[in-house]
C-alpha cells in the first residue's frame, strides 16, 4: 500500500515538474512575442530548443513508460484518485504521440518554428511572402512525417485535428461547414443588398494611442481581470498565455485610427484569460489544468467579444463612458448607430477584425487550404495565390498585398496545422452555451445594461472553467446543455442579430 | 583522437546546455522583477525552484564527474584549447563547491530566496523590518550552514568573498578599507566645513516622468546602447542582467521629484551592459562570457555613471540638451551650478543615491555588518538597530524608517552575502583603469566634451570586456595598467574633484 500510494505521488510530482518546463516555455514565448531584443532572438531559440527537448524528453523517458506501464495495471489503476486517472490518460496519449517522433527530428523542429516564426514576422512586415515560404515549407514537410509516423484513420489530416479537438474529423467538420455555409452565404447577400448600411467611418478617426491603453484598462477593471494575475502588454497578432493559474497574462495590438479592433481584441483575450484563471484548484500542477480544448477555449473568448462585447446592452451602459474618452469622435454619434457601427457586416481581407457573420466564411477558407495541403492537393508555393483567389471565391474580394492575405496569421509560423477549425466550433459552442446560459442566468440582459457580470462569470467558471481538461468537450457540452453540437443555435442567433441591424424580414427557415 | 576531439566537444555541449539553463533563470529573475503578476509569484517561486535544481544538477551530475576527470589527464589535458582548459577549470571550482551541498537543501535555498525576495519587497513598501527578518534569519542559517560543508580559510567569510571577488579576503579588505576611510574621513570633515555649499533643491523639483522616460532613451542611444540588444524597464532596485550575449537588459527607477537618480541609474546600468555586450564570440556559450568579477563589473559601470556621467567635460555638451526636457526646472541655473549640485557631497541614507565620497561608506560599513555576522559577533534580529548605529557613527545621521535603513537593498534577500565589498573594489579599480586609458586614449577630455564616445567604448572593450572569464581580475588589473590593485588612484581623483568642487586648498598628502 505505501509503494502504491508513493508511486501515485511520485508520478504527480514527475508530472509537475514538466508543468515547470511549461511555465518556462510559454514564458519564453510571452517575451519573444512582447519585447524581447530583436538581436538576442537567434540564441534564444537555441535555449527554447534545449527546453522544449527537456519536457520532451521527460514525456517519453523510461521513467514516464513506467509509470504509466505500472499504474495502468488493474489492481492498481481502480485505486487511483480520479484526477490521476485522467492526468494518466493525458500521459499515455501524449507518450503514443511522441514516442513515434526522433528526439533530435523534434528538437530540429522545435528550432524551425522559432526561425519561422520571425521569418513570418519579417515577412508580414516586408508583405513577401517569398520570406516565409522556405520557413513554412519545411513546418508543411515536418507536420506531414510527423503523420506518417503516428498513422491515421480516414484522413491524414484527422491526426492533427484530434490534437485541438479530441474526435473532430475532416467528415463531421465537411458537414457542419457546409450548414453553416449553406445559411451565412445567402445571408450576407441579403444584407449586401440593403441601402440603408450603418455608418462606420468614425469607428477610424484618430483615438490617441496613451488613452487607448486608459480604456483598455477601464474595461479590463469592468470585466474584472485581476491585474495581480495578469497583464497587458502590446504584440503583433494578439494572444493570451497561462503561466501558471495565477498568472494569465493577455496582448493587444493598438491601432491609432482603429481603436476598436484592438479593444474588441483585449476583451476576446480576456475571456480566454478567465478560462485559465477559473480552473479548480485540485487541477494545479497537471496538465488537466487548462482549457478542454481549442474550440471550447475560443467559445470563452468569443462569447465575451462577440455576444456580450458587442450586444446592445453592453453599449447601452458603455457608450457614454467610450466617448469621453476621446469626444470628438464621436460627436453626433447615437448609441444605435454606434451599435449598428460595431457590428456592421463586410467582406474584409483581415480574419481578426472579421465581423462574427463573415469570420467563419475566413476559417472554413483555411480549413479547406489545409485539407489540401495534407492531402497533397496543394503545394505551399501556391499559398499565396490560392489564397487571393479563395477570398475572390468566398467573399468577393482580393488581397492587394501578402500581409493581408496569407502572411495575417500567426498560426502557421508556430506549426499550428489543424487549429483554425476551432475558431468556428468556437463560434457554434458559444451559441450554444449562450443559449443555455440565458435560461439558467435570471435577467440577463438587464445584468449586461448595467455591466453587473458577476452572475454570467460565475455561471462560466462552475459549468465550464473548473472542469479544466477533467471533460472532453463533447461530454462537457453534452453536460452544460443537455445536448451533442447543434449547429441551429449559431444560425439563429446570426439571423435574429443580423436581420434586426439591417431590418431584414425573417425568413421562412 | 576522434575520441579525444569528441570528449571535448560533448563536454562544450554539455556546458552550453547548462547555459540555457542559466538564460532561463535569469529570464524568470527579470520578469520578477520588471512586472510579473504578484499573485502568481508563489507559483512561480516552484519553477525557479524547478529550474535551479536542474542546473544545480547537472554541475555535480556523474557526468560532468566524468568530464573533469577525464579531461583533466596530463595527456588529454595539454591537448585542449586554452578556452576549454578556462572552461573546465571553471566547472572544477564550481564541482568543488556545489558537490558539499545536499541537493534538497539548495533546492529548498532557492525556494527560501524567492520567498525572502517577495518578503522584502513588501517588507520596504512597509518599512517594516520585523515582515523581512524571519527570512534574512533563513537565508543566513544557510550560508554558514554552506561555509560549513565547504571549509575556509583564515575567516568564514573569505568563503563569501571569494565567491564573487577571486582571491579576496577579509584581511586584505581590512587594510585596504582603512586607508580608504583614514582618507576620506577628513576629506568629508573639511568638506563639511565649507561654507559654500552646491544649491541642490533644483535638482528636487517636479519633472514629469513620461519626458523622464524620454530622457533616459536618449542618453541611451548617445551612449550607444543598442535598443536591438537590450530594453529597459522599470523596476525596485535597477539592475543589469544579461540573458545572453546580444540580449543584455537594464532597468532603472523613476522619481517624479528626483530626475537625476533615475537618471545616472540608467547610465550605471548601461555601463554594465556595455561589459556583457562585448565578451569575445569565442566565449559564447560558456560560463566565460561574463564579467571577470563582480568587481570588475562594477567598474565599468562607476566609471560610466560617475566618473564619465558626473564629469564636467560630459555636461559642457549635454546640459542645455537636458534643460530642453523639463525648462522650467533649470531657470537661471548655470551650466557649472549643476555641474557642482549633482557632485555635492552630503551624509545621506540610501546607498545607490549616495555621491562618490560618501558612498564607500556606506559599503565599508556593509561589509563590517555581513563580516560580524558571519562571525557569530552579531545577530540577525539586530541588524536594524546595528545599521542605525553604524550609519551615526560613520556619517552621523540616524535614518528615520528601515525603509532607509537596513532594507533599502536587495542584495540580502537574494542571498548575496559578501557582494558589497565589490561595489568599493568597483571604485577603485575604475580609478585605476581611468588613470591608464587617460594616458592612451587622446584627447580624451575633448571627445567628452564632444560625445565622442567611440574610442573610450573601444578601449573598455579591447583591454577589458572581450576577455570576459578568461582572465581573473587581479590578472586583468595588472595586465592593463601594469601593476597590481593601488588605492592611491582613487584617493587622488577624489582629493582633486572635490577639492576643485569645494574650492579646497591642496593638502599635503
Amino acid at each position: 500500500m505505501t509503494t502504491m500510494r508513493s508511486l501515485e505521488t511520485d508520478f504527480l510530482q514527475y508530472v509537475r515538474e514538466m508543468m515547470h518546463y511549461q511555465e518556462v516555455l510559454h514564458l519564453l514565448f510571452w517575451d519573444v512575442r512582447t519585447g524581447a531584443p530583436k538581436k538576442g532572438l537567434e540564441l534564444r531559440s537555441e535555449v527554447i530548443g534545449t527546453m522544449s527537448a527537456k519536457k520532451f524528453a521527460m514525456s517519453i523517458s523510461m521513467e514516464m513508460n513506467r509509470y504509466i506501464h505500472e499504474l495502468s495495471q488493474t489492481d492498481r489503476y481502480e485505486k487511483l484518485s480520479p484526477i490521476t486517472k485522467k492526468v494518466l490518460a493525458h500521459a499515455k496519449k501524449e507518450y503514443d504521440l511522441l514516442i513515434r517522433l526522433p528526439a533530435e527530428e523534434y528538437t530540429a523542429y522545435e528550432v524551425a518554428k522559432a526561425n519561422a516564426s520571425r521569418a513570418w514576422e519579417e515577412a508580414k512586415q516586408k508583405s513577401d511572402y517569398a520570406i516565409f515560404l522556405p520557413h513554412l515549407e519545411k513546418l508543411v514537410a515536418y507536420s506531414k512525417r510527423f503523420i506518417s509516423y503516428w498513422g491515421y484513420q480516414g484522413n491524414p489530416y484527422n491526426a492533427l485535428l484530434d490534437q485541438y479537438e479530441p474526435g473532430m474529423t475532416v467528415d463531421h467538420l465537411d458537414e457542419v461547414f457546409s450548414k453553416l455555409k449553406a445559411k451565412i452565404i445567402p445571408l450576407l447577400h441579403r444584407i449586401q443588398e440593403v441601402e440603408d448600411k450603418p455608418a462606420t467611418s468614425f469607428l477610424y478617426k484618430e483615438f490617441p494611442l496613451a488613452k487607448q491603453k486608459e480604456l483598455h484598462h477601464f474595461f479590463l477593471q469592468e470585466l474584472g481581470y485581476d491585474l495581480g494575475k495578469g497583464r497587458l502588454d502590446e504584440t503583433i497578432h494578439p494572444f493570451a498565455i497561462p503561466l501558471n493559474r495565477n498568472d494569465v497574462r493577455i496582448t493587444t495590438k493598438y491601432n491609432e485610427n482603429h481603436f476598436s479592433a484592438g479593444l474588441f481584441a483585449t476583451i476576446h483575450e480576456c475571456g480566454h484569460a478567465f478560462y485559465e484563471l477559473n480552473i479548480a484548484d485540485d487541477l494545479l500542477g497537471t496538465p488537466l489544468c487548462e482549457g478542454a480544448s481549442a474550440g471550447m477555449h475560443e467559445s470563452q473568448s468569443l462569447l465575451w467579444e462577440k455576444m456580450i462585447g458587442r450586444s446592445k446592452e453592453f453599449w447601452q451602459h458603455y457608450y457614454p463612458i467610450l466617448t469621453s474618452y476621446n469626444e470628438d469622435q464621436f460627436k453626433g454619434i447615437e448609441r444605435d448607430q454606434f451599435y449598428r457601427a460595431i457590428n456592421s457586416v463586410s467582406a474584409s481581407f483581415i480574419r481578426i477584425e472579421a465581423d462574427e457573420l463573415t469570420y467563419p466564411l475566413h476559417v472554413i477558407m483555411r480549413y479547406e487550404i489545409e485539407k489540401a495541403l495534407f492531402n497533397n492537393e496543394l503545394e505551399v508555393r501556391e499559398l499565396s495565390d490560392v489564397w487571393n483567389q479563395m477570398m475572390q471565391e468566398y467573399l468577393g474580394i482580393t488581397p492587394p498585398d501578402d500581409k493581408s492575405g496569407v502572411l495575417q496569421d500567426m498560426h502557421w509560423s508556430a506549426g499550428m496545422f489543424g487549429y483554425f477549425p476551432s475558431y468556428a466550433l468556437g463560434y457554434l459552442y458559444a451559441a450554444q452555451l449562450r443559449n443555455t446560459m440565458r435560461n439558467e442566468v435570471k435577467d440577463i440582459d438587464n445584468l449586461t445594461e448595467k455591466a453587473e457580470f458577476t452572475s454570467i462569470k460565475q455561471w462560466l467558471a462552475e459549468n465550464i472553467h473548473v472542469y479544466g481538461k477533467m471533460k472532453d468537450p463533447n461530454q462537457l457540452l453534452l453536460d452544460v446543455t443537455g445536448e451533442p453540437l447543434n449547429p441551429d443555435y449559431l444560425i439563429s442567433y446570426l439571423e435574429n442579430k443580423y436581420s434586426e441591424i439591417y431590418g431584414l424580414k425573417a425568413t421562412s427557415s
